[in-house]
């Protein structure tokens, strides 16, 4: 489907990085269904014009960036400190 | 419904394989929709053609991954650390 | 409303069965909905005909995957093991 | 706004009766937003006629399903279980 | 933005409060949203008007409450109880 | 895309500093929504006009607040505490 070496990880160093990385996710996502139903090689962006669609792309966004959020422990402290818990 | 042997499990060696296994979710969760709804046999393919409807395939996407992420443990730590904790 | 016994546990041997309980609760929902808002007893099945009703219908099974998954302790490890953690 | 002992508790025995709250808390969040935002004192029921208000009303019940589930330790074990470990 | 103190907790004692301050955070999004975006003061109250509107206001309303049951340990044991857990 | 320091962390002292960061977030996100999609360097703001696009803005600031009440443990005790569990 994509090559494969563009999501080893969700681990991020800072809230920040993990937000850019859910727009991201986001904006995969989109090319997929996209790409996927029409089999139009050429992937358009995300073309949010709107106010509704607007909204419906940060809400995508929302929820990758919990995704992400949640698999980072949501930055709480670091993943040394949870594994020797 | 369906065949037996779709959905063994959710577990992926990878986020990105875990994506790939959400678009797979997604879009079944469209066909299983439509082929009972409308009594159809021949399936559609999800047909996002406008911006909202990208989003809205992109929302499912986001939230199935959300989902096998946190069966993977957000792919944190392998499963076998988890077990022995 | 329903009769007694149609959801005694949310607990299911595999994936693929709890995408299907998924399914069900999913089509449950859209009929209560709709026999008590319109007091009609004969109860429509989900009709979704166009691409923006199939993503929403997908939506919805993909958020009672979500529960049934969690239920499950995302069919990660069995529920004895978790007993005696 | 209600009157004080609608909601003690989100334990229910059952997964099922664990739905019906979920129906029920649907129900009273339409009939808040409808008289507080429009004065009336007598409230309608949700009025859902087309497939995409239906959807839109199983999808709020999926996620206060979502909330009961998560609140009753998704009927895994029993609450005594729970506080003992 | 707003005055200091309108949300000093997330605690409530009864999931029928954590209900009405759900109700009260939807609100306030709303509110808050508004003013912001529309650069009026006079921030106008939820106008929801149709089925769909009243049925995404409950969704709204589902997933704060969903926040703030979680926030109150689901109301499941006192918060003492889990503290010397 | 951003500059560098805009979000350092998900903490904040109280829930209503939480839900202040929500509302950021969610604005955050809509304009990176826009400027990349339309490759307009000035970012408009969220122009939530109807009810519809208010009510669909306040589930985008409801679903981030929801990931800042967990990154901030809900609030619930403080980060301290839970280092030293």
């Amino acid at each position: 489907m994509l090559d494969e070496s563009w999501l080893p990880t969700l681990n991020t160093e800072t809230p920040q990085e993990g937000f850019e990385l859910a727009v991201k996710l986001s904006r995969l996502a989109v090319m997929v269904s996209q790409s996927c139903d029409n089999d139009r090689q050429e992937a358009r962006s995300m073309q949010a014009n709107d106010a509704s669609q607007l909204i419906g792309a940060a809400h995508v966004i929302a929820l990758n960036f919990q995704t992400i959020a949640a698999a980072n422990d949501w930055w709480r402290h670091p993943v040394s400190d949870r594994n020797t818990q």
